[in-house]
């Protein structure tokens, strides 16, 4: 028996320039499209009279992307969606995610160019998009947002059992790559000044919470500095693995190490994740998928 | 306000030798820990009293390999989730990800050597245990089972709109790498023969379902082939990504392709998923997270 | 002033299926095309007179695949580097670095499959051709071949300075990915055979060498084998990275660790690397590059 | 017989932090150790009283970033390949390669924040030192230096076979992902400055390079605006993949693409590879390995 099923394209990558005047703009999208609906003849008999192959998909997204202006993630995940749902009578849902990586422009002799690029700052801004036709849900967020702090850190008066040995400390370097989603209460907000505002409350928050109990203290404090200085979002959902870094034991080199020599470690990492829920905010719906 | 929150240690590299006969033995895991419950002092107050450090779980999944053998991953899975439970007054639920890393003895001579070990197929095995102390579930799976067939596989009659390029084809190149999730209906399954069941299940059901109509209807055959070797098993869910291979037109060059080249492509690459439940399933419970 | 220069095709991905027979045949190969020569025109003053685009790189692999069979991967790259020499007035050198991906048969009830594959073990195949036209060199190799052991390996004797803290152990884990390419003497071997012989006597010595020294050691061991065992190859060059599995210290858990229980560190890693050169051997030309 | 070897630790995490004032300064490289030497008794016959474990070389990375300021990363590559001359009596050669992770500092209210940052653009700085004791070369470089342009750039009146499809275009999007490395001709440079010169002149070159012919010809203009820049070094090796954007056809889907929307692919790619070298160069010793 044939449960839940959903199929789409992923991967998707589109570059769009606009020339219309000397000074040039760039978008760079990576794009999946997923649909959910009546498709289980596929699946059970092999009949594909409901299904829009992928390639369509593929091409669907470049055909939009040719009748005009892209703008942002948010509003063409929108007429990805809506325009699914139009032609694919088979489809119930429609999810659109899609990476926006940033280009700055280069600067030549202090002065930006018009038409030449670098690529930005690693973090990525995230958009996904749901939509039945008769709803629609935006999430935003940003992810691979990394950060270290060399002071304000301490991770203390935690649980103890008989296989504990980490030492408590009043000071620690705490270093995390941030991925952070929030869902926005309307499907016509003002997404770039959004994100940016979510964006920069994240990071300001992490460097000026200066009495981190836990990366769990500094992940709540951030989720609330960014409802707070986001009206338009309702609720974050954070994920914040915990990028260790390890004073390195200098006593058999007959040294001390006075908090200054660490070793960063990849694996195992901590993970924490959390949801901060403005009071009264409104249902999710299907916008977490 | 908090929402749903959770935290754990990724990564975790445990490497278990049996060397009590000449004939050693060798468990490879990479293992997830997660628990959720009442932690939500740490994240509004900093009060880290509710908190076992990561650093613990890492521990505890070394100490608890130190009292004897690993078993099977579902196993240890289930051991390592109860003694969370036990351990965490806080913790209402634990969830423990394994993937297994197959080796194969190296042979000397045709002769299997006692000792010596060459890394394994590709794919790994999975298991995710989930726990509440009174309940818990057990999900095994399996993760990049590359397959590829060269005829046998169609992709036709399917619907058309005005952004629709691809030609129908009666053959072509089928390939993917499958994913696949299965939950127990118990916690005591044998599971190492559950395992291997599964695996030839889709295996050979990929390769000798030779009138494919589309990678969803193979897709479906494979999980119901899986259903009906396994009874110890009640659903699967599956992702099997289209490793696209498309034919290349040599016209350009004066020549023509009769089927036999084709150009491998990363991206974009078509996604399909499908949950196959046998009637009269157990229910989910929270095995799926 | 313009120094040393080449150009080329990287990451061509070519799968050649042989259909003439019901027992359908696979070739799956990655393939990167350089070539040196008279090209500085381009560099300096932008002329392109003398430079084949890539993307003509790219279609001449597809095109001379439709001419027939692809055959063994050393004998594809003479006839490309071949073709580009002949193609390309200003070229005095082409280079053809191949990755040959593995596949295995699907066994269906242990019989196996006419059109059925599943991705073979994780090393691969390598193959590197150099001509000049006059002159050709060929280099085989394997990459990604992980091996391990679980005794006779000890690491005991070595030079000890202040900062020196590791304990002398005469019983480890030995584990490696061996990266290993080698030299042919002629452009006409027994290219597949070869291959084999070298690839089995690598593993085999790895898994026989039974009182290793030290990682140095078993790699001196294997490659001594491995030119025993082949007379068409006169030098191997051998990368070896050392795996580092740990045992892991239970004393703070109250329990000892005899030997079993060991972490998998992804970094550092210690590297060695060594060439093993047959007494008398020809001159190694361009073959390295 | 054993021909050329050495050997090494790779994967060494050192972050260091002055935490000597408010004001936190932050230090954070990846480096890898490498030795040549009379080692040849190791691979052999298992003697390793010549051999200094890696896991000296990581402690010792520790250890001497433990007796004061890291400072630069060429200043720092000199000192520790120094010290394993000195330390190890079979050594004739010691390389050692840093890459240097960049971090910004968080702004708070446009404020540079003390001891708080956040991960830099994606581009690292490089360095490779190499010294046999009584000489030593410095190269620095830059990698990962993601650069693009959306006017100025063609490909034009290049070589065409039989197998050349590509069309000629006067305009096009080229975009490519910078490796350079540059040889100092000393080993006391301003390092920072040096490497702060180079970088502006590749990126600037790059974007003011106005009537790009090829990748090669933006190439060779940028090596030589660096040279132009920095008298302290007297050769640039350079690597530029290609990261091609090709228009789209929207022909198929009825609409015109007027240079606006592209398709960024991943493989394959062009490589361009060049060295720019000053005229009369000092000559380059071992520096490049």
């Amino acid at each position: 028996m044939l449960g839940g099923n959903r199929y789409g394209k992923s991967g998707i990558r589109l570059v769009r320039v606009d020339r219309s005047a000397a000074w040039h703009d760039l978008v760079d999208l990576t794009i999946d499209v997923t649909v959910e609906g009546h498709f289980a003849a596929a699946y059970v008999a092999g009949d594909n009279s409901a299904v829009l192959p992928t390639d369509t998909m593929r091409g669907t997204v470049y055909a939009l992307a040719g009748q005009g202006p892209v703008g942002e993630p948010e509003a063409f995940g929108l007429r990805l969606a809506g325009h699914f749902l139009d032609t694919m009578p088979a489809a119930r849902l429609a999810r659109i995610d899609l990476v926006a990586h940033p280009w700055g422009r280069i600067e030549v002799g202090a002065i930006p160019h018009p038409h030449a690029f670098t690529a930005g700052a690693g973090w990525r801004r995230t958009a996904t998009v749901t939509s039945t036709g008769a709803e629609a849900w935006v999430v935003g967020g940003v992810t691979d947002l990394v950060v270290l702090k060399t002071a304000g850190s301490a991770f203390e008066g935690f649980l103890r059992d008989r296989f504990t040995t980490l030492a408590e400390t009043g000071d620690r370097i705490l270093a995390t790559s941030v991925t952070a989603r929030w869902r926005y209460t309307e499907t016509g907000a003002d997404w770039s000044g959004s994100f940016e505002a979510v964006r920069r409350a994240l990071v300001e928050t992490f460097a000026a919470h200066d009495d981190s109990r836990s990366l769990q203290h500094t992940l709540y404090a951030m989720g609330e500095a960014a409802l707070a200085a986001c009206p338009e979002i309702d609720e974050l959902r954070m994920v914040m693995p915990n990028r260790h870094h390890f004073p390195v034991d200098l006593e058999p080199y007959g040294q001390s190490n006075d908090g200054s020599v660490f070793v960063a470690t990849d694996r195992p990492f901590g993970v924490i994740e959390g949801e901060v829920v403005r009071p009264g905010a409104s249902p999710p719906g299907r916008a977490w998928g």
